[in-house]
């Protein structure tokens, strides 16, 4: 027995940042957006769905979501969700392929995906295949600015909050400086600590390459986002000359970008489910991972996208990396000894707690 | 003696198409958005920019110049383009790697372009290099869904017009009715008349080939979007195997992606100045063209574009394809014995009547 979609509700909210952070292209943020979108079906069950920015972006994305998207998808059938994002897909292509309107689409599939394993009775990781619910995490700092001995500390801080796994920016000015600090890593926690590290499409090739061969040393678990995720030609280089594995997808926005970008060099594909397209894209890409037999990592909403990695059997680490939000899910995700744990409840067990985001609207 | 950027103005129009219009992969287009950026410096000259889609992601883009793009550009001096597009390229990169973000950065550049050429008190075409002002032009047409009778009497419309080459859609369900209708052109207009066919991403690269190979016949100038932007090596094949030339770029939103595509296969690199991040990309487009001995066509907004196409020397076809904005335009583009003629006034040359805008306010 099918419903139909009776109402979609978008809202728009600004999360200040405790503390201002910074990586090396998108400078100081002092705030990430949160746009929501809630689907309501013809028996009165909601699914919810959000995106996120790093604070721009944001009002085209709501504006999308609530003017546009909003009064194709009220009378379909929320169970036909590939039906409804290839709709959606090509209704958006000119001007939409990519950006704004992608993030969107990422919040409205993920709600419909919401809704549907809560219509199961079943929690979302179950729903799409069921691999296993504890799913290896690692703590993603923002912390570019950070010293050597700060960034310790901070260290510190992830393991008792029960990370075993931790990734940290480079790409300062000075390539020492990076060394000192992934020098200092492993002084402090030793060999065996899982460590990654994030450029943020700093470098040039040239740069990435030479930034990769002084990064060896350290056994770096990838080097991610060496350089712009335009550059097939470029991934391929820093892989084979820099002889480190290569993790990128935050900034792709469609499994045929994933495809590309695989083919080049990433060894390590990181979709995010709020702005590759959702949880219809997250999964496709996961699973054309798998048929390159490459692992399938994240970037952001992790509380989401532990269940989409519990269900994958090439599951590498979840990037586990809050910007506040939550402080505003009642049921914040547990790390429990370098694991998350994807949980049992329908659904994909995120609630918002609206009236305390009520105050947050843009 | 620089000036700063004192004001800018954002407006959000939708043009209702006089009739109609279809293509494979759009649908049924019933109007046009445009968005139209006024960059006024502090002595007080003004340059205009626009973008437009095809009905959606308008709102998006209106958002992102006013709300977003204004403030950080406000005060900044307006000769600096490189810098102000490379600032906001990375200022709103996290979500706005294409999509309406681009869309909207290109208005803001193209205003900043036109204030440029009329503080120098010169047309944009001879700013930007100066090439040659009569640019070969074709008639683009939507009209997958008229019958080969009906595009004969369309196409002698365009010739009495002043066009003397002619693009018609292709991807119709059955490949004979577009065979058909090539053949119906070829016998009313002769051998000789340029000819384009634009698929608009319909087909499989399988398909693609086939219809590639089919078409041959018809001594196309090129076969236009025959597969979906993502796939370079997909374009490869169907350029080697259907034997004939490829455009492809109003989907494409950098010169990176570009890059990509010409390593692909792409022969005609086609960008649109108001969807590629502006005249500052566009210009950098057709130049790479040129590095790998290709010509540079075009996509909509051919009142602007005959401007940048009139600096290039490897500019093949400009498209003039209007959606009713000529009828708010003071001087809309003349098209005389298949050249349209870059107008010698100061700045891009396009000057909206903006009281006949406003009834179409959104």
């Amino acid at each position: 027995m099918t419903t139909t979609i009776s109402h979609v509700k978008t809202d728009h909210y600004l999360i200040p940042l405790a503390q201002v952070l910074e990586d090396s292209m998108h400078g100081v943020m002092t705030g990430f957006e949160v746009v929501t979108a809630r689907v309501t079906d013809s028996d009165g069950a909601e699914g919810v769905g959000y995106t996120f920015t790093c604070g721009v972006n944001g009002g085209a994305i709501a504006d999308i979501l609530a003017r546009e998207m909003t009064p194709r998808v009220i009378g379909r059938d929320p169970s036909l969700i590939e039906a409804i994002w290839k709709e959606l897909w090509w209704a958006f292509h000119y001007g939409g392929r990519g950006g704004p309107t992608v993030l969107a689409l990422s919040a409205l599939d993920m709600a419909l995906w919401d809704l549907k394993a809560k219509r199961a009775d079943m929690p979302l990781w179950r729903l799409l295949g069921g691999y296993d619910a504890r799913v290896p995490c690692y703590a993603g700092g923002i912390d570019m600015h950070l010293s050597p001995e700060e960034l310790v500390a901070q260290t510190h801080d992830n393991i008792a909050k029960g990370h075993r796994a931790i990734k940290m920016k480079v790409g300062r000015d000075l390539l020492r400086e990076d060394i000192a600090k992934l020098a200092a890593l492993r002084d402090a926690f030793g060999p065996d600590m899982p460590l990654m590290a994030d450029a943020n499409m700093k470098y040039s090739v040239d740069g990435a390459v030479r930034a990769a061969k002084a990064f060896a040393q350290f056994d770096l678990t990838w080097f991610e986002e060496p350089i712009p995720p335009e550059d097939p030609a470029g991934h391929r280089r820093v892989l084979l000359e820099g002889g480190i594995p290569i993790a990128s997808g935050e900034n792709l926005r469609s499994v045929w970008e994933f495809r590309t970008a695989i083919e080049g060099g990433v060894t390590f594909p990181e979709p995010n489910v709020t702005n590759c397209g959702g949880v219809t894209p997250f999964m496709k890409i996961a699973r054309l991972a798998e048929a390159f037999h490459l692992p399938v990592t994240s970037h952001g909403a992790h509380d989401i996208t532990v269940q989409l990695l519990a269900a994958c059997p090439n599951r590498s680490y979840l990037e586990a990396h809050g910007f506040g939000l939550e402080k505003y899910i009642e049921s914040p995700l547990q790390i429990v000894d370098g694991y998350a744990i994807a949980p049992e409840c329908p659904g994909h067990g995120v609630a918002f707690d609206w009236e305390r985001l009520n105050s947050l609207r843009v």
